[in-house]
């Protein structure tokens, strides 16, 4: 099934499947964990490419809407498979712009083919059409009442902004990518300067499955950019009609602001800053601290902590319990050793956030030293309940493995703490069943501020499904009613029309009479399949 | 099961079930049919009935959402058997207050209530929970797959702002309100200042239903205040987390704005402005031209064409159809009476509108002379396509009965006008079959522009069901993925969260194992009541 390619990146962008140079500012990969700077180099496209990529997406728009599900479930494999095919320099070259291990990578490529063959199986399913009909009434009184339908129809092209931290998943064929082609919009990549070569291949894989799948060249186009240049001037062009984005807080509502400010505002879904707090129940804590504190330091550490989800509070009420966890932690942590960061601004920023939280908090424990500029030293610090509260600094995200203690004087405080947080995109909870009763009143609080609440694990780890969400309120995201991960990110890109009284010749084939596509449709509000 | 009330409106607002007082700038509902002005004086809000609403909405949110489908749906039972208990002195204030006549406003009273109950029957259903559930995978390799759940909850306190042109039915119980409520978001109202009696009526049976109900008490308030002031204030305070307004494109992007330059940005739901293009095809004209001439002003001077959804554009091929519905359109209108407008500011902003159009276009025929300053004088200009596209005061909403007929040269030049068009609520196709060929043409157009397509009838009259899409591409609202009427309204006040490993306790009923609530839910994706 899987054609093994030979792929070399050559430096160049893609716009409707040709490779173009682009003009500006030069950029080039970078190993952080070697400090070697790779070949070959970038350059930024200009107003130019930004119009080109946009005009074909919009001419794309059209034909593209028009396929069927299954012919854009076959496309959604064939970008799979075409990334399989190029598996191996694809790993290798990510790895290398990434400094992350090798199994990492290997198994975030499992993850992008695996969203795609995720919205592939949505597609067939059927219910993302939304299909509806409440039936004529020619008798009812005083008025006949009309035949209505509705159906779910995609936005129009898409401007996807590659992440710096998941180089294939969230990225050029990434979850926004993946869910945007599902929906049947035209997708327009600004990949991230992070992973020039990373993004170079797997655009090219995906403008290899586009010629191969029949679809328009323009479904897909590749840029490279910065944000506030390129970046803005493609979230600004008219034809572009939303904007899926993974990134900083700072760059996230920058484009928000953009998109406001166009003549037609459109949706940025932004996917930004979290801290991901975890409470220590006492019944957990007095069974099994020491465990938690060891499990929690893997969690922190884990891809030199550069995860959205990365746990970077945690919540407890004193005592022996969180001793042991303390103890624990600060044992896995010194022996933690220091790991590259994806760049060296990130590991600049890292580290100052860190000396921040030197400064307002007490440091608990370190990781080992770090061996170089790009290298993160772990950090756990620790403060009490008031300081907290009190201090902006102590909430605002470190991205990186660093994390903040908060011990609380008792319970109440610690539901104090939850309810005065910022949104979240998760919320963890280490409760035995003695703690229920506690954790059912921290419940309906964690609901109103994060995306996902989970019980005894850890957040780093975000499963591809169909009950996924990787989403929260503001500033987790820029719209809490959506998740950029699992099944239901394909409703971010797809709006409802209604059709009243439009004959069954004229009516897309999911809500015309008779079921043709056997969906599930409500008719009357009651959900059927015949 | 309906008992009498005997209801009079006293001038006051109501706080979490209590009528207080305003301080502000003093109003009287007008009869703009006799000029009368109404008893009793409504004084505006400050910040401190801002702040009371706010503070007891915020305080009903966790009790209010924390009823069960059941208890809300019988909540809204209770409001709308509230409202059909005063039905006589409610339609009679209405009528006073809007000068629309009372078979009208009485039908207003029934797609009230009928909304209501609609919002009762969807809670029941129990779709609206969303529930999704990927069960555990113990033995998946290399990682266990946990058991991950999904369903919806409540944004929070919502902002309603009351429409002029449908004092009920858009209005203190409305569709907004109806969904905000259904969805477990208590309800902040500021009432329009067009019908303070009538907003300050139902408002009181609200209150009422409430506390028959044993709802928390600030799960509803009305206020009374200017948008720029009293408006704002609601939208930017903290605990208001979404907000929907029916009216004016200008005030909607105003809330549009407030609400993106809070700390924490919310969604604004605002349906704003629309010209609702109407196509005459060639074999339509051809069958039935006059016919279609004579409703058509029927359709354009229902409520002094007072409707977001009024047919302010028409588009046809020129010929010897479009003659005979020009004819006939024009003996139509010429014996239409003039009809009083909602207030005086709505009939002085409908003339200046008049003008405009006169300035830049040719009058083809214009209603009976109105009887007063506040009558509207119904209007039909037409221009060319290349004039039209030119003119953007063509394309501008007059607020009124007021159309302009683009006359086109051809099938191409009438479909390059409808895919330069702004964001419609509806379009409208008058088709036989000899058209549908054009028609096809056409619909792909139609479906990026509007939120109804609608065949051979007329876009005023909005049902109230499971299908329906009140919306549209902006600027026809400011978030084309929802709808302000039908089922769906609901969605607009949900986020999804999802519940990862939590212990079968501590789950919401609506995806506890076993399906306790037996609501359809998605098991892997697959949706199933088991």
């Amino acid at each position: 099934m899987t054609t093994r390619l030979t792929a070399r990146p050559t430096g160049q962008m893609l716009i409707a499947g040709n490779p173009v140079a682009g003009t500006g500012t030069e950029i080039r990969g970078f190993n952080p964990a070697t400090g070697q700077t790779l070949e070959p180099a970038y350059r930024y496209g200009d107003e130019a490419h930004v119009d080109g990529a946009c005009a074909a997406a919009a001419e794309a728009f059209g034909p593209y809407r028009a396929t069927t599900s299954e012919q854009r479930a076959r496309f959604l494999e064939t970008v799979a498979a075409s990334i399989e095919a190029i598996k191996t320099e694809l790993v290798e070259r990510a790895v290398a712009e990434s400094g992350l291990p090798e199994p990492r990578i290997a198994g975030e490529v499992g993850r992008t083919t695996g969203q795609l063959r995720l919205f592939a199986a949505v597609l067939r399913e059927g219910s993302w059409n939304g299909a509806r009909i409440d039936p004529a009434q020619p008798d009812r009184s005083p008025l006949r009442r009309p035949d209505i339908r509705q159906r779910e129809v995609p936005l129009g092209p898409v401007a996807v902004f590659g992440a710096s931290n998941f180089p294939l998943a969230f990225s050029v064929a990434g979850g926004d990518t993946a869910s945007a082609l599902a929906a049947g919009c035209p997708v327009v990549v600004k990949a991230h300067d992070a992973h020039p070569g990373t993004s170079e291949l797997v655009g090219a894989a995906i403008a290899r499955a586009v010629a191969q799948s029949g679809m328009p060249a323009g479904t897909f186009s590749l840029l490279f950019g910065s944000g506030p240049g390129l970046g803005v001037a493609l979230v600004a062009d008219p034809r572009i009609k939303a904007v899926g984005f993974t990134g900083s807080r700072f760059a996230g509502m920058a484009l928000v602001a953009t998109a406001a400010a166009r003549p037609e505002p459109i949706p940025v879904y932004a996917e930004m800053s979290a801290v991901n707090p975890v409470f220590l129940l006492d019944g957990a804590l007095a069974a099994r601290g020491a465990e938690i504190g060891t499990a929690f330091v893997g969690s922190l550490t884990m891809g030199s902590g550069q995860f959205c989800t990365n746990p970077g509070l945690v919540l407890a009420v004193d005592g022996p319990g969180l001793e042991d966890f303390l103890t624990a932690a600060g044992t896995a942590l010194a022996t933690a050793a220091a790991t590259p960061m994806l760049t060296p601004g990130i590991a600049a920023s890292y580290a100052k956030g860190v000396d921040t939280l030197r400064a307002v908090s007490t440091e608990e424990a370190r990781g080992q030293a770090a061996a170089g500029e790009t290298y993160c030293q772990a950090a756990l610090f620790s403060t009490d309940a008031a300081t907290f509260l009190a201090t902006d600094a102590l909430q605002a995200e470190v991205f990186g493995a660093s994390s903040v203690l908060v011990r609380c004087a008792d319970i109440e405080e610690m539901v104090a703490v939850a309810a005065g947080l910022d949104g979240q995109l998760t919320a963890t909870v280490h409760a035995e069943e003695s703690d229920y009763q506690v954790a059912a009143e921290l419940l309906p609080v964690l609901e109103l501020k994060a995306g996902r609440i989970l019980f005894n694990g850890w957040p780093t780890g975000v499963e591809v499904g169909h009950a996924m969400v990787h989403g929260g309120p503001y500033p987790a995201t820029s719209d809490s009613r959506t998740t950029s991960v699992g099944a239901r990110a394909i409703e971010r890109f797809l709006r409802p029309v209604c059709y009243q009284d439009v004959p069954d010749a004229l009516l897309p084939s999911v809500i015309a009479d008779g079921n043709p596509d056997g969906v599930w449709r409500r008719i009357d509000g009651q959900l059927t399949r015949d």
